[in-house]
């Protein structure tokens, strides 16, 4: 092949570092636009009284407020349900949406905000799943059974809003059959996605009541179906014109403030933009679930693992939202990347006075593999089995069975971990004090969502792409990769377009590490298609059979033959006037079954047992990527995952004080930064997937789930204690030594 | 049919008419972008002795001053090839553009301009083509044989920059047949397409080279394809927008500003908008082609026509612009729409002082047309014939034969006339004095152009066609309706986009009223191909055959059994799990060979014979249309047309003194407003036509033609003189009237 597998640079680089690209709110149109802001609650549970918008009305200046009565009581989305966009009669959590302004400019809406009067009952208030799961805890929704989209509804007690149980196999036997049975609790704080940019929008309404909103967002068509569907709209009324996006990680699929925007612009009948402050998205996005896991292993003294029960309590915040999604994905990770033949799960959702929680990268993979992955190394060091030979011995083939997935292919489980055993030097270096190593192995399952893309081929021989995938992690570049390499045409003379929803092909989301996989195979169809084409054409001018043609160099030519051909310029000339006309084509792809992809990681830290503080001295990580369209893409996913992984490991927690984030900036919300940034090795497992393109399989969410357990393992290597909950401070660190030397 | 042959409003309605469009100049961007002007040269014809930019490059503000030293030497575009891009070292008409400058601010940039300095050494410069076709008129272009690029080199002669010369049968044995022979000369001035909106552009240069341009076109392929042969760019390094368009009438097919804002914003490294002047738009645009005629025909006493001589001479202006396609239109006009076995054309095109000329709604039409149905009307009355029946005698029928078209087909002269004749109660109606009563027909000759269009079936059953045409009058609407009957939709169903030249499948022109029937096959193509698409997935749902499924009222269902059935939105759903993928079609068609299609006017006038007054009582007209996809559409076509061609009949016209055109703006250039539309009563042919979708025709460019010569006639029945050039002043009436009495 010669454009797929190449290290290219991202077609868009030069636009992004000179800072010329578009994001959200550099948006701005040929007409004035109003400022919006959003009243939200300060309080994380109340009671809501009255609600007296007359004052903010009539300042000077604002041009529209809006409240519940402006917006039908709606249920919106596929999994959102029990939630009033405009919250009027209780609030569940602090940043729970009131009211909307939209005014002239943005101080006189943060006027108006405080002119608004609410009278509030306040209530006691949880963030906390388990305190929120106690008997006689206060309860956030009172009239649950009205919330009839809910899509499963067994297990509904109290806070509870969710309780999915899973039998593999018998567990207590497998009890039983165990020689050592090891129990162990873990925690894993809430975590926001912490992209760059905040939420932000900008709505219009036109002259037909068409709505347009400019956003950054990982998901276009999703957003206008929600906005169609809270506003009663056909979709062809609503246009979602995708601009850059500042980093999304999952947390821009869905609406927040979008509603609110269009809501606005539609009474006041002006465009309305709305930005979201820093401590804004960080109260009331939609971060990654709190969870606290119970595991219990049996294992026999080889180390096989013959039983499992798993109780993962999810905190969901003041509503559902994405938690159905979620509690798939648990039943699908807590056995990890391993056989175990009898296996209980309970996995339970609870409502809390929290943010709403959504999808974080791999959402619930953290979590989960932290327990996971911490346990096992807990197991092996007391059965003095070797933790790679542990995980070997353990770890699922081709034809095993997940608790969710069902059949297992495309398995290299074990490739991936010695992969990374052998590049590191596994079990060969000597040891030093408090020097550690640490190895954890990551199980990610990726499917692939319908997708439609278009290829044009141009006068002159250049080629199009056309999609409606939003290029977060250098998609745009691979797909123009693969499409290069079905026309054979040099990789400058592809040009891909990511269109907004009303003009885009329908699109896959960018998230769920398949939007190259999914996009990529409707591009690759549609290049095979346009190939199709291109042969039909040259073959009546060459007065050849379009079999024996072949597309190379920006050619077309008889296989063998290569100067019996044309340029792709010329077939394009010359498609305008045969029969079939200019080149185009558009082709779909529906569907991938969910399917596995390994990552594992090494790392060498050193610990300092006076403060606490961990330094990374190596790091290297394996991924069963099938095959790397852009190694260099792919090498950038895998070492800004491991950056997230690392920050949720060490330093990452949404923290509270009556429901209210306390460290809602960066700075006191540390994140991991370049500064902090090991240099990551990265080896790639190349073993062709037969679904994705080209044999690629999806890479952006496998490597953010081993450095939670990573560390935590390595720091037990290096000073022997061990942390079971994230994030691993320097005082976590530091109070776990004072206690085994007390100990 | 259920949405085809609706009278229905235009699907962006509201936007127009509430102001909510965005035009050219109305396009802003999140960045400041800087003014762009054009020094252009105050002289028709001159040698440059020098330019000196220094004293406009150092003034504060300025931020580029571009000349020919930035441009490459460079041919465009198919027809222009004897023209440098800037002007180095001879201007040929006023208006020629010399240097462009760009700065912060308009005044600034007006400023800039006063302060190049350019020597001129002033060279005798004529506007008529007669005056320049002299022997030893001062040659506009001395290297003649240096233009490479020109089409036709045969017959270049002094100021002669084509002489194309068609012979049909034998000349000078018809003329011998012939019982009378007529002889006369006819002069059409130059007009300007009027255009509400002048000329526009704004250009962006961004990061990694590639070219946007924001404009109002009617032709965004060939502007693309234009910019990147200026600045040697592949084609997907040029981005085309186009905005709404106030109005082009063939004025805005080819690039006029849009490469000195591009030289601009690549110079000064800022996005750079220019706004061409009303007075700059008449003096430099590309008006219509001044025309002399020469008519000699040869009839028999019944009528019958044996023989034509055909002299046309145009003032192409001061390069060849779009000369060769008016060339070809003369020889296919000439004649008008009658058989004539002998016929000699002397097609000459001249190179004269003005603004280089291009095509104006039927380019060479009304020149032509006025001529031949002047002649005719004369003829007729010298006879004694109605001018009805000497029209019926001669009018051609399928399988005749054109001089430059060949075989005819899809004739319906014949039934168009009459249909305009009954309507009008033609030969009933008694005489008043000083009323008169005209007739004539038009013909004009229609073909295809290549273009793609998409289709796509969204998740809630509403259809989304893509194109890249430009919607002038009314196609946007008739192309939706198009596909809503091939896919049994309502209209309001489906919406239409014009995408950008990125995105847009390739796409016709806006021009030459084939845009319906060229982009309107390809939808018509890609309707049906989605409807394929929709079959499969339904039979497979309902398990029938796909063949026995009908579309209708947004269903799709089996043939004689309504209830088994699907919604489009439930096969939309459906999709998205099918092995298909979600529904979507891209499709293309290539071409239609050139037929015609006739109009025919009947106006009653009354003269005022002191003041030579007109006064237009009633105006029928009947067309040709195939079928009328949406007659509200069509008529709203014919009746504008009816005021452009009544504006050109009795009013307009460029009147120049030493090139400088003397009425360069709407104060002094009268065009037909709606205070003088009469209301025209529109007739239509409607017999399908074999080759556009659904059998329609195209509609724009026919009903121009008649009005020229319709008014003539009905001046000379009224009130006994014959006007022989354009436009028929209330002056040249009174003069005629009082020639005639003293004769």
């Amino acid at each position: 092949m010669k454009v797929v597998g190449q290290e290219l640079p991202r077609v868009e680089v030069l636009e992004k570092v000179t800072g010329q690209s578009l994001f959200g709110a550099d948006v701005r149109l040929g007409s004035p636009f109003l400022f919006g802001k959003v009243l939200r609650s300060p309080h994380a549970h109340a009671r809501i009284k009255n609600i007296d918008t007359k004052r903010a009305e009539r300042l000077k200046g604002v041009k529209a407020v809006v409240t519940a009565r402006d917006l039908p009581k709606v249920l919106y989305g596929r999994f959102i349900s029990d939630e009033e966009y405009f919250t009027s009669t209780k609030v569940r959590t602090v940043g729970d949406k009131i009211a909307a302004v939209a005014a002239v400019d943005e101080a006189t809406a943060e006027e108006a905000l405080e002119l608004i009067k609410v009278d509030y009952e306040v209530l006691p208030s949880m963030t906390d799943p388990l305190e929120a799961m106690r008997e006689g805890a206060p309860l956030i929704h009172e009239n649950y059974e009205e919330y009839k989209a809910l899509p499963m509804v067994k297990g509904r007690k109290g806070n509870v809003c969710l309780h999915k149980q899973t039998i593999i196999g018998d567990l207590e036997r497998g009890f039983q059959e165990a020689d050592r049975i090891f129990e162990h609790r873990f925690f894993v704080p809430m975590v926001h996605q912490t992209y760059i940019e905040p939420h932000t929008v900008l709505a219009k309404v036109d002259a037909s009541g068409k709505v347009t909103v400019w956003l950054p967002t990982q998901a276009q068509f999703p957003i206008r179906a929600a906005i169609a569907g809270i506003f009663k709209l056909p979709l062809i009324k609503v246009r979602v014109i995708p601009t850059e996006i500042g980093g999304g990680f999952g947390g821009k699929n869905s609406p927040t403030i979008e509603p609110a925007a269009v809501a606005l612009a539609m009474k006041s009948r002006m465009p309305v933009q709305i930005v979201m402050s820093r401590a804004e998205d960080f109260q009331c996005a939609n971060p990654r679930h709190s969870c606290h896991l119970h595991y219990k292993t049996g294992v026999k003294l080889d180390g096989t693992i013959v039983a499992r029960e798993v109780e993962s309590v999810m905190g969901t915040g003041g509503y559902y939202g994405s938690g159905g999604v979620i509690a798939l994905r648990v039943d699908a990770l807590a056995c990890g990347p391993y056989r175990i033949p009898n296996v209980k799960i309970d996995n339970i959702i609870v409502y809390t006075n929290t943010a709403s929680c959504g999808p974080y990268r791999a959402p619930a993979g953290t979590q989960i593999t932290f327990a996971s992955e911490s346990q096992i190394d807990i197991i092996a060091h007391e059965l003095g089995i070797d933790p790679v030979e542990m995980r070997l011995k353990n770890a699922v083939e081709n034809g095993d069975t997940n608790p969710s997935i069902g059949r297992l292919e495309n398995v290299n489980a074990k490739e991936t971990l010695r992969k990374a055993a052998d590049a590191s030097g596994w079990g060969s270096t000597p040891r030093r004090k408090n020097h550690g190593r640490g190895i954890a192995l990551g199980q990610w399952f990726i499917g692939g969502q319908p997708s439609s893309a278009g290829v044009k081929l141009n006068e002159d021989g250049t080629v199009t792409i056309i999609t409606g995938v939003v290029d977060l992690s250098g998609t745009a570049t691979s797909l123009a990769q693969i499409v290069a390499e079905v026309l054979g045409v040099r990789l400058d003379d592809v040009q891909i377009r990511t269109a907004d929803s009303d003009v885009a092909p329908h699109s896959t989301i960018s998230a769920g590490s398949q939007a190259l996989r999914s996009m990529g195979s409707a591009a690759k169809y549609a290049a095979e298609e346009a190939r199709k084409q291109i042969k039909e054409v040259a073959a009546d001018k060459l007065e050849a059979d379009a079999n024996d043609l072949v597309l190379e160099d920006n050619r077309v030519f008889v296989k063998g033959t290569p100067e019996k051909g044309l340029s792709l310029g010329q077939v394009a000339q010359l498609s305008m006037t045969h029969k079939r006309g200019p080149i185009i084509s558009a082709n779909s792809y529906s569907q991938f079954p969910e399917q596995p992809a390994y990552s594992a990681h090494v790392a060498d830290i050193e610990v300092d047992p006076e403060t606490g503080n961990i330094k990374i001295l190596r790091y290297v990580a394996s991924q069963d990527v099938g095959r790397a369209i852009n190694p260099l893409s792919v090498r950038g996913q895998i070492q800004g995952a491991i950056m997230q992984g690392l920050g949720q490991a060490l330093s990452e927690g949404c923290f509270f004080k009556n429901g209210k984030m306390q460290n809602a900036g960066f700075l006191d919300y540390k994140i991991f930064s370049s500064l902090d940034a090991p240099n990551v090795e990265v080896h790639l497992v190349e073993r062709e997937d037969n679904n994705g393109p080209f044999g690629a399989k999806g890479v952006g969410e496998p490597p953010i789930m081993p450095p939670v357990a990573l560390i935590a393992n390595a720091v037990y290597d290096a000073v022997g204690v061990r942390i079971y909950d994230l994030p691993i401070t320097p005082e976590k660190i530091v109070r776990a030594i004072q206690e085994k030397d007390k100990g």
